[in-house]
């Protein structure tokens, strides 16, 4: 696209940088910030700078924060026993929605993946472990770590290491449940998940 | 959602006021700029704060432009006796890309709207009809206007209003042809198009 401003062209280059925003949308977003009051894109990108400059994450789960701890992890109400280990804040908010947790968080910060160069040193791993450790000193244990984990290799391939990592401890390690989504259709499952829900099958009650 | 941090919720507020943009994708950008480099963030809202404070616009034909008069009405190659008339800017990049059109435009900023309140007087007519006259007092004067306006009830009123105001000029008024589209079948085309390009049928050559 041949853009005639050469402000509008480096706007819409920097805006295009960002997932799932194309040249075509970059130039729809930059077009309606022209068409808006100036106190507008200022306010945006004053929220945006604010926001990268000043963003803190909560130095025990590394869910984000404004704090130093969490509003979970100084919450009085949680129970801080059980620890759920996510992959990203995204999850961590995702579980969070549905009202039926009400333990602390881990945030990994992504998986173990040779092929993308990621080690376990590069994400909270040894973090989690520390946490294990010093709970076990001090007089609340974590009793429980489920591991709340994507579907993929590498997500595999990390809830192996951390199983291994904490089973010394003697702490109870579980995974979410896999099997047929809720309004899912039998017919249109496909053969791994539909078979781990018959081995994984529960008591009807 | 309940977004644990209150820096994260400005800016995924201020995010979504975007069009097409909802709160979790707001959500999701705004991750993405936490795990990028603080120096991306920067450039990017540099990048909008600059075009938004130095932004200007053509003072001939209303196209985004860096200088007072813009990229085409400037050049010397383009046919200044030829004047597309437009609706936005996006429709004249669209034009541009079709590399089909050598004359010059003019940018509306919009249709003439009783609904939205939007009455003749808010959009560039009346810049039109100057430059109509305008260039018709000096040597060079415009022969053709073509209303490259969308098939709205809007777009209809504001182009039979043009007309109106320009017919005195004695100018040849000319609009973009409707038909059934390149590539497009018959089957699945409306009544009204397939109507109009029958009636409008050329002669095969």
């Amino acid at each position: 696209m041949n853009i005639p401003s050469r402000l509008v062209e480096d706007a819409v280059n920097e805006l295009s940088k960002l997932p799932s925003i194309g040249k075509k949308t970059a130039l729809r977003l930059v077009l309606h910030l022209l068409k808006e009051e100036k106190e507008y894109t200022h306010s945006l990108t004053n929220a945006i700078n604010t926001l990268r400059n000043n963003i803190q994450y909560c130095k025990k789960c590394f869910n984000i924060s404004d704090t130093p701890l969490c509003s979970i992890c100084s919450s009085a109400t949680r129970d801080k026993t059980t620890v759920c280990v996510v992959e990203n804040i995204t999850d961590l908010l995702a579980i969070e929605n549905t009202g039926q947790y009400n333990g602390v968080y881990h945030v990994l910060g992504g998986v173990i993946s040779p092929i993308e160069g990621i080690s376990p040193a590069d994400i909270k791993i040894a973090e989690l472990i520390a946490e294990v450790q010093a709970e076990k000193a001090s007089g609340e244990k974590i009793k429980e770590v489920i591991l709340a984990l994507n579907s993929t290799m590498e997500s595999d391939t990390t809830a192996f290491y951390i199983t291994k990592k904490i089973k010394p401890y003697n702490i109870k390690i579980t995974t979410i449940a896999r099997g047929v989504p809720v309004g899912g259709e039998l017919e249109y499952t496909d053969e791994i998940t539909l078979g781990r829900s018959i081995i994984a099958r529960t008591i009807y009650e």
